[in-house]
């Protein structure tokens, strides 16, 4: 593995730490600052991929929509009745065109209900486009949240 | 640690990780090229380990068996009605000789069936030695897959 | 990512994947080498932490206090009636001082019971201080495991 690559890997494996990890410590407010101003942010499931529909669950095209919806998620209240922890596998990764690398990683999401009951709440795979901004650090211009299950319940409107 | 070693380390990482992807994404015709012509591919469990079994639950000793077992599995027609979601931890890599990499990777997989359902189908470790190709790649040449569970189901046969 | 930066990651990540491995393949009198000799060592979970308070579910300060929990597991012999499989996830590092460096780490634990039955065990964070021995080697002087639900068991006192 060139160095280059090897750099790739270790930067979208630290963003995705830290992007789990503000989702998960409830610190919801950072989210945003994940992604570029113009960024696209869907949540979709595998057929909707596999039958080409561009239709997701949730969808969003620019920062400021994901920054409402956790304004949205904090009136609504409903996001602490229930924590979420994220374990996201290792990302294949490769470089789209210059400065701008794909990714894929696999994801799992624990629910753990206020009772102390602990599910799968969904699994799938981040489909990803980074950018470097200045300061050399990564930002999605897009993630596409491909959960496996059709089943799996967006009502709720959490970031994943 | 060496530049060599965390060399080792990522690309283990990233062989998983695009071993992973090609059984999730159901692109099973590609799962035996991970392998070398004459590679050893067992599953079997932490009980038979422990006690010396050489028997496995499934085996395999050739890349020509594993082709087979995906032709069977398409004309079964078993694999769709259910999706898998590997999520592979970080391995331990060591170098058993010289151009062999010996790793330990622990994995967990989940279920997803036609409804919905999400289930821990498996855990368990891959028991692997890698060599490296003239592409520099690596291939398996034994992958044993360790599961802890005495009850997993295989008789689907679907690649773990 | 500096040079430095990518190592301390896959320092720390290698760290993780044996300390895991050892817990797992029931190697547990190895598991007190991951400590320094005055090493704290805490379960504790996220509405402690919140609330501020110091007590945890289980708590030790030196490796001699673990090397002493693990030879209480072994006589109370009942370990083995269940397996345990670790899934650590990335962690998050940063340098908190001239030699320590600070980690974050989410995990999953599965449990797989005699039956073959396996569920969600635990899901967490591991909140950690690492130090470098001579042999640059790390060591955990701190490591916190604070657990997502209120309701893990931990009575049996297996290693986090």
């Amino acid at each position: 593995m060139g160095v280059s690559a090897a750099d790739s890997l270790l930067a979208v494996m630290s963003f995705n730490a830290a992007y789990a990890r503000v989702i998960d410590d409830d610190d919801l407010e950072r989210w945003p600052d994940f992604f570029t101003a113009d960024a696209q942010y869907r949540i979709t499931h595998v057929e909707n991929v596999r039958d080409g529909l561009a239709a997701g669950m949730v969808y969003a095209d620019s920062r400021d929509m994901l920054i409402d919806r956790i304004s949205a998620l904090r009136e609504a209240n409903v996001y602490e009745r229930q924590r979420y922890r994220h374990v996201i596998g290792m990302p294949s990764v490769d470089l789209l065109e210059p400065g701008v690398l794909r990714s894929h990683a696999p994801f799992l999401i624990i629910r753990i209900m206020h009772t102390g009951e602990m599910t799968v709440f969904a699994s799938g795979a981040y489909h990803d486009e980074f950018v470097q901004d200045e300061g050399s650090d990564l930002k999605l211009r897009k993630r596409e949240v491909v959960c496996d299950s059709t089943s799996t319940d967006t009502l709720m409107a959490i970031p994943l």
